[in-house]
């Protein structure tokens, strides 16, 4: 994996680059549409591609280990074969569903033991298992098995975390070290940089992160109910540490406006379930506002749901007035035609973000958008 | 409307057309996908035309007037606009699902009065009331309002229906001379064969309708529950008294082998929700047999879902593993694939259909194939 960085603005952090992987080019920023269980739900893979724009998505390890197995990914070749997506995929450690959905887990120094929250069957990841189920999926990218620390956390809690955390990637280091890829292709590992709300910890683990001199780093813990400006700076204090010669995700944010702020602070990778979610649930994203389609007032609005060029072409032809309906009356393609339209629209947002920083325009561009982007319709 | 008929195949009574409309042509034999509230469930209107290969699709009366109403279809300028549908569309009369589907019925000389299975509220459909909402809906193709008597009905009951439908065709027809299409794309009337399972009273129907030299005649009140062998005996002897130079419409039928020996016994278009309702419930049609994809012996099967020419793109991309592993999981992209897969079966059956009627080898072809289509995997 090779990252260029072709330019930082130069009235914010912002950094316009390219990430090469063996299943193609993902220009930065981008954002990365959330493929839990080998689908981005609703979603065709050709309309991945075509409408939305995506260049990578994310799978869910725990998800994938738990169905369809390792076994059923590594006969067909590997997720890319299995779910007939060849452009490059991001696997998560699956460390924060363990702690998020699954029962029983317990911590220990050698990882994490769980109940299945589907059968209730006993596992246990470890970085070494985590790593190993991530060779079976065979993402471009794979993540360190991390402790993600709820918020809030007690201090001493937090820096224990972050200490077993940073044990834990010494382990993934080693592992990946010690294995090879499965399908031909090459597996990045990124390290993820934990330390919850205090800074100085935030401080501690950016720099053994960065010292690991991985191909890209991770921030983890953030987007867990910690106030929104607590994110911004930790965000921003976690991009001044990290190299700029790599590419910088955070984990898990987050609206459009949280996405152009990061941005604004370094950060190059994002993914989030929230525009898939809300589109399920009717709410869409457009550049004059959040539209939430099931509200009366659309059942006679004949404009397209977007007449935005970066929006999806059925969200150029389809109307506010049908998509409506499609709600009301409880129609499958309601949903797929929202989250068509709001991956289309995080995409061109972050596409037009990445054009701003190249041409200088991004931080009177954001300021000037931002209003807009949040405002309810 | 036009209809061409270009060939009668000189072993069977199969036949190869082309109906024009002011939306399109449709080639005959043909599949309808069925539309009831303004879209095909689960399937993009741009994939219905692409990868289904779809010509033209149905909408259903009764569902539409409920929802979205007249009021907002009209506003829309016809259901077309409304859903983003340039195709040709048919609909029913909604009697059909007055019966099945509504409460408190109860019919009259002057039409049926009914509660919506939706909200209760109380509403009359006539010959004139149905007419008069699918000339708000604007379809290319609009049916006339019927009873379709129950399966087993008595002698008597039959009769009386029979010319109840006959009076109410009349009706119907005055209605469509008395009044014009709002769209400015003509509309088209077809009359319906009913009389039940009674030999006589579909010939004294069959007559009827005929005489009424309306663009084209259906045949309904099958596929109601009789048996096979009195749905293809009525249907051959319905199809011999209608015209041969109009298009005659087979309601709601029925699997690919009752397609293909009602296209041998004269029919030129059918609708059935049977394709798309399996899909839902994973239950898939190929040219070597029926495929339950829930079922575990595809866990692991990274075959394609059907090689054929025929299927559907999404259908040589994904494997069998693969739906298999979407409904398990229950993912939407699962009955968005198997649906698509469904549709574009069917549609591309009748299409090698109408190539094998054209080129003379239709009846060995059909008796060839159909033990296969009927066999389960
Ligand atoms: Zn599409
Ligand atoms: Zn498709």
């Amino acid at each position: 994996m090779q990252f260029t960085l072709h330019h930082t603005d130069t009235h914010t952090a912002a950094r316009a680059g390219t990430l090469r992987t063996d299943h193609g080019e993902i220009p930065t920023p981008i954002f990365m549409p959330v493929g839990t269980l080998g689908t981005v739900k609703g979603v065709h893979q050709h309309e991945l591609r075509q409408d939305v724009g995506a260049r990578i998505i994310l799978g869910n390890t725990y998800h994938l280990y738990l169905r369809p197995g390792t076994e059923v990914l590594e006969a067909a070749g590997g997720l890319h074969q299995f779910m007939a997506w060849d452009g490059p995929i991001l696997t998560d450690s699956g460390g924060y569903q363990v702690f998020s959905l699954a029962h029983r887990r317990k911590i220990t120094e050698e990882g994490a033991t769980f109940a299945s929250h589907i059968d209730g069957s006993k596992h246990l990841f470890s970085p070494e298992s985590s790593l190993g189920i991530q060779r079976s999926i065979g993402a471009d990218i794979v993540m360190a098995f991390d402790e993600c620390p709820p918020y809030p956390s007690e201090r001493r809690y937090a820096e224990n975390s972050m200490h077993l955390t940073h044990r834990w990637l010494e382990r993934c280091v080693a592992f990946m070290d010690a294995s090879a890829p499965l399908y031909g292709h090459s597996q990045a590992l990124f390290p993820i940089v934990q330390g919850s709300s205090y800074d100085d910890l935030r401080r501690v683990s950016a720099e053994f992160i960065a010292g690991q001199d991985q191909p890209g780093n991770a921030i983890g813990g953030l987007s867990v109910g910690e106030p929104i400006e607590d994110m911004y700076r930790i965000t921003a204090l976690c991009c001044e540490i990290l190299p700029a010669s790599k590419p910088r995700y955070l984990m898990g944010v987050g609206t459009p406006a949280n996405i152009l702020e990061c941005i604004s602070r370094g950060v190059d990778m994002f993914d989030c379930v929230l525009p898939s979610r809300n589109a399920r649930h009717g709410v869409l994203y457009t550049r004059q506002g959040i539209i939430n389609i099931k509200n009366a007032r659309w059942r006679t609005d004949y404009s397209v749901l977007d007449p935005a060029p970066a929006a999806a072409p059925t969200s150029r032809t389809h109307t506010r007035a049908y998509l409506h309906h499609l709600f009301r009356v409880n129609e499958l393609l309601g949903p797929q035609i929202a989250t068509l339209h709001n991956l289309a629209f995080y995409l061109g947002l972050v596409t037009e973000a990445r054009e701003r920083i190249l041409d200088g325009s991004f931080g009177a561009w954001k300021d000037q958008i931002l209003p807009d982007l949040e405002r309810r319709l």
